[in-house]
């Protein structure tokens, strides 16, 4: 299901991740279209599931580098054509950009061949803080991880 | 715990609803925060919960006006302050403007007196199509909700 | 993904559908375990995905019965063993009997070999109900599904 | 809005926590009545929330105890009657029994004066293996907690 490439783009080659997903009846809201916070958690799935197609699973993220979590700073969500249970979606993930300690995904959904939504998330890696392990604290960018999602 | 207002600024008046809002377990993540598509399940609810404040209901706009719902186009979140389970925070939610058949809503978490996540919603009046009920329309904004939240 | 079978049972030949599930990180509490509520959710779709690869998905099955949907009644879950993100389950359903308005589906959950939950639910066709639309009414079974699951 | 007493119950005083809850429209599905799922989220929160009445917040007895987590083993619910978007229920739960490191948590929801739903839950008290901290383990149920719930 979950499908992995390279993709040239404006010059870059971009790692893209495509998965497809049948929206479920539990997803879908009064007005049987799925109720959107529903898609911010297909997202959230998407990004692990982009991060582990590329050797990086998230457990083993958190765990090698003694991280905490990666969690949401900033996201949006453009909602262009609604979907219904049965439908099937396809999501393309990418990251757009790597900064220090923090990254940029996009998230494309395609119903058949049509954008039907457009997500956009910046995400930092964190971990604990060494002063008080009750905070929390931004942590650095792997190079490993960027050059696995930046080559070429 | 719901609390409403019209408060005034930059000029015109603005109707705000304030409620409380505990954090639970089963809104956070491993990491120990709030999981952020939940969060966009309580804006949810406090955009339905400003609007029953102000006087119309989500089923009885729904019933009274023929709709099927009042679904989300476009929202993004910041989030500045993460939150875990037993936390308090307070949600404040606003009309920021109304147009023929949508509207924008602004909600701003404070915990404590810090200003922890400000999120974005534009949304939809949708009714079934005339010619094709398994189509959405969008149905124009009614005047006396306008009237109610923009008044003064 | 799902695969589907019957299978002799007991004297009866019973129709079973398996499919695999990677648990997400969103669907975690902070033991880093699964969120039970979150299982049932896989359930529900479990039961769905059962049906649709029966030959008649809940959107069709709604359709063509004038249904509202096929509510719980009545479910119970036992956890024996915990999973966490990243770990795969399979979830292996199965119509266990069938009433004049109602049915009984068995899921048992494996985590590798080893039986991780089994969850019991009960379901009933429900319809609007011809004196009030907004009420709703226990509809029967439809024949041709009981044969679709039972056949043998 | 929580409303905690003790109750004379068949001869033992029971602790009961009140509390009322309004359904929103994520909690509903397509045919327009709560999600089940959501229901088990709800009553996992009324038992945090019933703990935390009687002065044990999920948060404290996690950190006082070391413990991981309060996890299900095992948990029905019959529903008797729908609900809808805009419906206030009254979720009342209670302590049933207690045992070494487990304890049983009864959840009547009542709409207006109809019993609603029935849910029992068994849970048990968790913590870190001290041989392998990935791996979990019952932990005894303090005393203290168990005579301010079964106090009289």
């Amino acid at each position: 299901m979950p499908r992995f490439a390279w993709r040239r783009d404006r010059g870059t080659v971009m790692f893209v991740n495509k998965r497809d997903v049948q929206i479920q009846w539990g997803d879908c809201d009064p007005a049987n279209i799925v109720y959107y916070p529903r898609y911010f958690a297909m997202f959230d799935d998407s990004t692990s599931i982009m991060f582990e197609a590329a050797g990086f699973s998230k457990q083993d993220i958190v765990y090698k580098y003694g991280l905490v979590g990666i969690p949401m700073v900033d996201t949006r969500a453009k909602f262009h054509i609604p979907s219904t249970h049965g439908d099937w979606i396809r999501i393309e993930s990418r990251v757009e950009s790597f900064k220090r300690s923090s990254f940029e995904v996009l998230h494309n959904v395609f119903k058949g061949d049509r954008l039907a939504i457009e997500a956009w998330e910046t995400r930092v890696l964190v971990g604990r803080h060494p002063d008080d392990p009750d905070k929390l604290k931004s942590a650095p960018m792997p190079p490993e991880i960027i050059e696995r999602f930046m080559r070429g």
